[in-house]
């Protein structure tokens, strides 16, 4: 079914698939990076994590009624999803203080986002991906006024759908990054991946961190953590 | 009239006025500060340039219909203005991109901003003046939505009275940041200074830097320029 390399990102390697252009298969690599790539390093079995975890999230989400690029989970690495053409905004969303916004505008961690705050920012390595207003991203890409107001009203329908999801499973959704695409209609669909690589996730019970920040801050072994969230999500069902 | 120093600030000291504790006075100094003040220098005689042409804007503004807290000058380093509560944002309004934008985002420098680019910035200078979106506005002064708006609104009648103003003296505005406060009354009104430390201006017939990209940069002598300033808009009355 994987046909050519397209595309290799820092997290996933992009297939095109034989026969159909409309779709490509996300391999999901065991590379960890953070603070912009200047952290890196790899975990056996973190590909396999985010691409299960990142699938069953993306079963829910369609469940709920969002349209999203993903099809199906083709084995332990890969799913297949449809081809869209990447809006460059890596669209937050944060219902609680931490990381970075906590850095840039002294708000106190922990502090409580009602309603959630909505931050862009133009998706560019060489750039560190900075922070953008709304009439720079309808500079920087193609999307339209009323393109934004649809993407964060997606993600923030995203994100109710989610904290439900992760409080299940006695996870906090604290923050999220989304990526959304165009597909072979024009549609804009939730693309790319919801996993604890792109999730700020604390133990409701406990308080513990646990997604890529336990990398990040050296906190203990990411693939055990991601192991138990694998674990939580396969008992829940 | 000047009573006791209120604050110190990178361009200005702020005195109360005996007798009358809705009004200040602002003095200028001759000091130039870059880079989040990493580069500092002083001037004689800048003090004066910037308080003479900074009246000189907020006269034609007022002239204009644009509500300020400017009084008149007092002297050739002093002004009397309104005492407001400010609001701790920059509101940087971009006609042409130069500065910062062009390294954070990658635009082309001189790329033609129509309609103007409006950008926020939170005023603490601990923090670097950090660019924020509207969401983080909101959170982290005591501006509302419609506050915001209005702003915002007043800021691109600025520019449209300011682009006039120094076509003038054949100078194109390129960008500038302003501030706006509360006055007595709750209204909002155009405060701090607008002068060639907060605008940038080439002139139109050499697209010679007329402005503090002259100290930023290294490109002459920062009180000649700002002396050219002064006698062309001298000459024009
Ligand atoms: N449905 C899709 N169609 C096309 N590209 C996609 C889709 N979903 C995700 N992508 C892109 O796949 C690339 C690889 O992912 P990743 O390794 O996370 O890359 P990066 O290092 O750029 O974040 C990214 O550029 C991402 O935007
Ligand atoms: N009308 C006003 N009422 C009260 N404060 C003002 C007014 N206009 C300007 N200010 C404030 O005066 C202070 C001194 O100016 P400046 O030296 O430029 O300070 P800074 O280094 O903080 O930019 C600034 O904090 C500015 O916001
Ligand atoms: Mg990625
Ligand atoms: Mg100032």
């Amino acid at each position: 079914m994987k046909d050519k390399l397209l595309y290799e990102g820092k997290a996933k390697q992009v297939f095109t698939v034989a026969d159909n252009s409309n779709l490509l298969v996300l391999s999901y690599k065991n590379d960890a990076t953070a603070f912009n790539g200047e952290k890196k390093a790899e975990f056996q079995g973190k590909g396999r994590y985010n691409n299960l975890i990142s699938a069953k999230v993306f079963e829910y989400l369609h469940q709920q009624g969002i349209n999203s690029h993903f099809k199906e989970a083709l084995n332990e690495t890969e799913q297949l999803v449809e081809k869209t053409t990447i809006i460059p905004l890596e669209v937050v969303i944060r219902n609680v203080a931490a990381g970075s916004i906590v850095r840039r505008t002294g708000i106190e961690e922990k502090t409580i986002f009602d309603p959630p705050l909505v931050e862009l920012f133009y998706k560019k390595d060489e750039l560190g991906d900075p922070l953008i207003n709304d009439d720079h991203a309808l500079l920087l890409t193609d999307a339209t006024e009323t393109d934004l107001t649809k993407i964060k009203k997606m993600a923030l329908q995203v994100n109710e759908q989610l904290q439900a999801f992760f409080k299940e499973i006695n996870l906090q959704l604290v923050d999220f990054k989304l990526e959304f695409g165009r597909n072979a209609s024009g549609e804009i669909v939730l693309s790319d991946e919801v996993s604890p690589d792109t999730c700020r996730l604390w133990d409701i019970a406990t308080g513990e961190k646990m997604d890529k920040d336990v990398f990040r801050e050296d906190l203990g072994d990411l693939v055990t953590v991601y192991d138990h969230i694998l674990s939580r999500l396969e008992a829940k069902q």
